[in-house]
């Protein structure tokens, strides 16, 4: 597999150590390609803590819209992985994160995911705008302009 | 979100049922998107068993490349879901697969995924070319020439 | 390991056919322990569907309060596999699950697991009494008297 | 619930924490119970890990042949959680392990578990006598004669 790295050029300020479990191993004793989306999952999770503090998730949340996914090398029991996730720019209805995993040890990056996240609302069911406070609140994180021009 | 069904053109000749688990649910009572790619993998196992019979697996195995993943509407614990799946076309070390996940009562679409497979040697541990035999399985049995022109 | 099946002289009315993923499958080749307890959850769960109907689950639930599990012979990925869950016997505020793993093409039972069981009031997050009415659905259901004298 | 901590003399040497996922979690926003095994399963992995070095497990192993678990107190997603494991007791073909998680905040024990392991060659499929080095590594371990009398 050819090895590419897409994000070479972002600088990811959020990093997230991932624990390995012994049942994320498949057969091959690599870890199965389904884990790597709860790695993102989690890591993502703890990226919008980090970004807005606590969150009321009662009525305003995010929802996966799409994301393309890339596995540049298999990730095995012994190894430290973190996943690093910036947001790269936002929408009026959607904005879309960048995250990878890598090896912390050596800087191997294993594995790239980009996803598309929309604005949603549990009472309406409806997709609806990224709040204003949302957009600010991710630019100040990541220390620039994130609006699609 | 708006509803698009990408592959409405293919004919997807095998279908999968998917038995939720209790587990697979969130906190909001969706399906989680990482056990989407659970999903995913069952059906893709089944599809390479219903086309090549017993495979060993020792040496040669294909593993995944890149996948783009749509999700157009929450699963929830008590509906019929089943996974389609169909390869679309073969390249040299590569091939594509097509999946989606649909409510087999309403025939709603739930989600999609576009998935590049490449073969690997587990002995070399480097890709290599798509087997001939493997090449004309395919099209026997999707009933077609998918071999990228 | 000894094989024992504790359970010989129960009948079990109730029969779910489990659905194998490809990554329940540990490095061994073998279903990891830990899903097994994924399994008997989602038995446990059309169990309860089969004896009540629709359930409220808003405010009184079930929460597990101890589980006793024995492990007789491993799980293969090509093993039909199906999970029988009975009511064993109902106390004031707990009741007894039992319930065994079986290949069905062989009838060699691959596992058991009995369950302490507890009423449980999601609002005041106290143990409460199991209500009469379940009793009353589990006894009709078994199609014999329960109740722990 | 009656909360009971039947460990309580137990000095436990070993502490592993615990990284929660986001899907770790059923819709209660309780972790799934099922989940609580695969977090023994990670425990008991490191655990070996720092008593016996390196292993090959290609041809002995140590399996499951039973456990009694209880469940005294949900656990929620923004616990601090550690599994703490222990060998108890040792006999010819068996051994038992104690684990624990708790909340290493508060000290509040959330679960415990009592597991039977056996000693398994994967190349005769028998159950087999537990070594002596490792018996000999349990007790220099525990710092203590764990043999069964």
């Amino acid at each position: 597999m050819e090895k590419t790295d897409k994000y070479k050029d972002i600088k990811f300020r959020h990093v997230m150590p991932i624990q390995l479990r012994f049942n994320d191993l498949d057969r091959l004793g690599h870890v199965n390609n389904a884990v790597y989306f709860s790695f993102y999952d989690l890591a993502k999770t703890h990226y919008f803590t980090d970004v807005f503090g606590t969150i009321d998730w009662e009525e305003h949340v995010t929802i996966i819209a799409s994301l393309h996914s890339d596995f540049y090398a298999p990730i095995f029991f012994d190894e430290k992985i973190a996943v690093e996730t910036a947001v790269a720019e936002i929408g009026n209805k959607s904005f879309k994160l960048l995250q990878r995993g890598v090896n912390t040890e050596t800087g191997e990056v294993k594995c790239s995911c980009e996803t598309v996240m929309v604005g949603y609302n549990l009472k309406t069911l409806q997709a609806e705008p990224i709040p204003q406070e949302w957009k600010d609140a991710f630019c100040a994180y990541e220390g620039r302009d994130l609006l699609r021009k």
